[in-house]
């Protein structure tokens, strides 16, 4: 699919998945499309974990659920960092995980899948302790996010977004074209 | 171009640009891909303005030198976000501008272009104030990266990345594939 179709088409699918399964080939390629994101300083903090098969899902949603909806996906992408690795002057996880996870969005949309940048099931210390222990994280790592991907069982709204005028300026800050 | 295509061709353009211009329509293109990334709460924090002048380019460049990279550009798309925007119990703006640069790194590889995710220039306190002076931006407003746009001047190398199976397990953290 042409890249700016896929950033076009791409939505977040906040409703049931199909219960079709994904291949795990297709999951490879998302996540390769994943660790190729810039990271800062290249330090690729980024760590991924494939949840291929449900019992893989029922235990994390088990611990922190999130709305039905993880719970409904054949399959499923963790998105940590590792914290332990020397940031220098400034840290960059959240840059890091947030550019891989958007490609990811975009490698799904490319091949025929939907998702959802799901984060706040792992906010609350509790759950995201809980859910780093199901995953084997090490006490440095930190879960930011885990992507179902799918087929979608559902179709689901996509929220409004501004218009280009009103988010884009030419020079200086609200100055229109002229 | 296909969008995994997009997705590894992308790479951080560290060295000088070509004078070739870049048409508006392109930029406009660019920064609609930065706009339909998606946002926490779809607050929609982030605001771009498109540096299609030379002169935009110096004036920026003046207050905050860019190593030359940015100097030698012949257009840019500056990225901040309005903090003033009610953002509840969690703060977004990094995700959302991430994510809105990568879109963008994408859009501009897709369309022929090459580009940087620059942001250390505007770290500095003194830096990141001047710089959203000269971009007319509001107090509330923070300036996270300036993403320089064209052809590439010069070849430049790419950093090596970690193979696959450094950074991504199996249901838990570096678990190989059975």
């Amino acid at each position: 699919m042409d890249t700016l179709t896929a950033i076009k088409q791409r939505y977040s699918h906040k409703g049931q998945f199909s219960l079709e399964p994904v291949p795990l080939a297709d999951l490879e390629v998302i996540a390769q499309a994943g660790i190729d994101a810039p990271s800062g300083g290249n330090l690729q903090t980024v760590q991924l974990v494939i949840l291929h098969k449900r019992e893989m899902i029922e235990a994390i949603t088990a611990v922190a659920p999130a709305w039905g909806v993880l719970e409904s996906a054949p399959a499923a992408i963790a998105v940590l960092t590792n914290s332990s690795l020397p940031q220098g002057e400034w840290n960059f996880e959240k840059e890091d995980y947030s550019a891989a996870v958007q490609n990811m969005l975009l490698a799904a949309t490319a091949t025929g899948y939907v998702s959802l940048w799901l984060d706040s099931p792992y906010f609350a210390e509790d759950k995201q302790k809980a859910a780093c222990k199901v995953l084997g994280a090490p006490e440095s790592y930190h879960l930011w996010a885990v992507l179902p991907i799918g087929k979608p069982g559902q179709e689901v709204g996509r929220r409004e977004k501004q218009p280009f005028e009103k988010r884009v300026s030419y020079g200086t800050v609200g100055n229109k074209k002229a």
